[in-house]
C-alpha cells in the first residue's frame, strides 16, 4: 500500500482512517464533497505534505479519476449512511451508493487502481435466521432501501473483481461509535438529552438488541483486511463488529449516567423503532479475527468514550440534525 | 388480477404471458420500445380490445405512468439480458436492470399498483455450493454484472414490498426455451450451423451442466405464483425451472440431430465458456412445487421444440446477432 484514495475521507470513519495510514506511512488522496464530512476532522492531515485533498462529488467522473491517479487502493466510504428515512427519498440511496459505487469502479478501471476496499453494512443481513450471523447466512431478503443500495454496491464490486481481475474487499459493518462519530443513536439521544433532560423518546420498545464497535478497532480491523488480500484478487467479505450486543435501554442508560441526567423515557412501541430496522444485529466476527485481528473497546466503553467526545465538541451535536444530511 | 402491466412485453417471455392473460381474460397493457422485443409477437393480442400497446423506454417514467394507469399487476420483464458480454459495456446492466426497476417502483407507487413480478435470474446465486440450489441458498458473491443487477433489482423490490407494503415476488429463471426464443445458446448454435453445418465452436470444454425451461411452462409457474400471492404483501422468492440439467455438448448433439447435420466440434476450453458463466446450474424448484405446479416438457422436449419453430422463423434467427441487442 504506497497511496490509497479514502471516498468520504472527511467523515467519521474515513477521516480516522486517513490519519491512521498517514502515521504508517501511506500517501493519503481524501475525496469529500463536505456535504455531510467536516473539513475540521482533516486538521491535522492537511499539515501532512503526503496529503491531498479533492473537493468534489463521487457522482463526478473527472472528480474521481483526479483523485484516484497513482493509487493502489480506493476506500470506498462515501455512501448516504441514513438508513433510518430511506422510505422518504427512495432515489439517494440508488443514487448515493449505488450508482456512485459504479461510477467509482469505472474510474478504478480507466486508472488502473487494483484494490477496493468498501463499507458495507450488516444491514445487507436484513432480519436474519442465524444468530451470531456469518458471511454465508442464507440467502437474505432486503428490509430497507439503505441496505439494498449496499447489497447492490456488493455485487457491482464482486462482479468487478471477478471479471477485471482486481481485488475487492467488502466490510459488513454493525454501527460504529467513537472519535467524530456524528451520526446515530448516541448522538439523538445526547443531543435531545441537551435539549431537555427531563424526557427522552426512544424509538420502538427498546429492546432492539444492537452491536456497535469502536471507530479505531473498526480502522484496524479494515487495515488487517486490506494488508491480508492486497494484491491477490478475488472478492472477499469480512463482518466487521463485536459479537457483544447492547440492548437500546441500556445504551440510552449508560448514555444518561455520564450525561448525569435521570429523564423520564417514553417507547414509541414495537420491536422496530423505524420500518426496516432490525430487532437484533449480532455478527459472527470469526473470519475477520482469524487475521489475528480483535477488537481494545467493548461496547460499553465504546459509548463513554463517544459520549466524552461529544461533551469536548459541541460544535458537532449542536448542528441541527437535517444539517448532518 | 384485472388488468396487468407487461414491461418488455413485446419479448419472448412477455409476449408469450401477454397472449395468456388475454386468453384468461385479463386486460393487459404492454410496454416495449422494440429494441430487442418484436411487433410481429403481439399479432395476435394487438386484435384484442383489451389490449394496450404503450410503444416506449421504461427508463422514461412518463411512460411507466402512463402504462400502469388502473392496473393491479405489473409483470417486469424488460431487462438487459445479455449475461455473457456485461463486461465490455459495464453500465448496461445498471442502467438497464437496476435503474429502470427502480423507476418501475416509483411509478407503481405512483400509480397505486400493489402487486409486482420480477424476472430474475439464477444467476444471483454466482457459482453456489449447494445443488439444487434452494432460494435460501448460502449468501452468493456475484460473478457477473448481469447477476449483480439482477440481484440489485430484488434487494429494490424488496425493499419497496416491506417499506411501502406492496406483493413483491421474485421469480429466480433458468434459462427459457420455445416459441418465440430470440437470445440464447440454442439461437446461437442454430444459427452458426445454418451458415455453416460442418463445423461448429463450443465456448469452454461443454461439459457446462445447466437447465432449462419451456416457456409456457415458466408462465404458468409466474401465474401461479402470482394468483397465490396476490394483495397479500411481502417480498417471496422462487425459483422457476425444471430440476433437470442438460450437458452443453448433449444439447448440441440434439440440435445437430434435429437438423440434420453433423459438423466438427471445437471447444474453446475452461470450465467456464466465458467470466462469469456458470459450470453448473440445477434450482430446487421445491417451493414453487409446493403451490401445485410442475412443467409439462422436458428439456430435451424443449429444446426440440425450439429448434421446429426457429426452423419455421428464418426472420428469427437470420437476422444478425449484433441487430438484436
Amino acid at each position: 500500500m504506497r497511496r490509497a484514495c479514502i471516498t468520504g475521507g472527511g467523515g467519521f470513519i474515513g477521516s480516522n482512517l486517513a490519519d491512521r495510514l498517514l502515521a504508517d506511512g501511506v500517501e493519503v488522496v481524501v475525496v469529500d464533497d463536505f456535504r455531510t464530512g467536516r473539513r475540521a476532522f482533516l486538521a491535522d492531515a492537511l499539515e501532512r505534505p503526503s496529503f491531498r485533498l479533492v473537493e468534489g462529488d463521487v457522482q463526478q467522473s473527472a472528480i474521481l479519476e483526479d483523485a484516484f491517479t497513482g493509487c493502489d487502493w480506493v476506500f470506498h466510504l462515501q455512501a448516504n449512511a441514513d438508513v433510518r428515512h430511506g422510505l422518504e427519498h427512495p432515489q439517494l440511496d440508488l443514487e448515493q451508493n449505488t450508482i456512485a459505487t459504479s461510477k467509482v469502479l469505472e474510474a478504478m478501471r480507466h486508472c488502473g487502481v487494483a484494490n477496493i476496499l468498501f463499507s458495507s453494512t450488516g444491514s445487507v443481513y436484513g432480519e436474519p435466521e442465524v444468530f451470531p450471523t456469518p458471511e454465508n447466512a442464507p440467502f437474505p431478503v432486503q428490509t430497507s432501501l439503505y441496505g439494498a443500495s449496499k447489497l447492490a454496491c456488493e455485487g457491482l464490486i464482486e462482479a468487478y473483481a471477478v471479471g477485471y481481475e482486481i481485488t475487492g474487499l467488502i466490510c459488513r459493518f454493525v454501527s460504529i461509535l467513537g472519535e467524530r462519530y456524528t451520526h446515530g443513536h448516541v448522538i439523538d439521544f445526547y443531543r435531545a438529552l441537551r435539549s431537555d433532560p427531563s424526557r427522552i423518546t426512544v424509538l420502538g420498545d427498546g429492546h432492539q438488541e444492537k452491536s456497535y464497535l469502536y471507530v479505531q478497532d473498526c480502522v484496524t480491523a479494515m487495515l488487517s483486511a486490506a494488508r491480508h488480500h492486497e494484491g491477490r484478487g478475488g472478492a472477499h467479505l469480512y463482518n466487521l463488529g463485536t459479537e457483544e450486543t447492547v440492548v437500546v435501554d441500556d445504551s440510552l442508560a449508560l448514555i444518561t449516567t455520564q450525561m448525569g441526567c435521570s429523564p423520564n423515557v417514553e417507547h414509541t412501541g414495537g420491536a422496530r423503532g423505524w420500518t426496516g430496522d432490525s430487532p437484533l444485529i449480532r455478527l459472527d466476527t470469526t473470519k475477520i479475527r482469524s487475521l489475528g485481528w480483535a477488537p481494545e473497546l467493548s461496547i460499553k466503553e465504546a459509548i463513554v468514550r463517544t459520549v466524552d467526545w461529544l461533551d469536548d465538541h459541541e460544535d458537532i451535536w449542536s448542528t441541527s440534525e437535517e444539517g448532518q444530511r
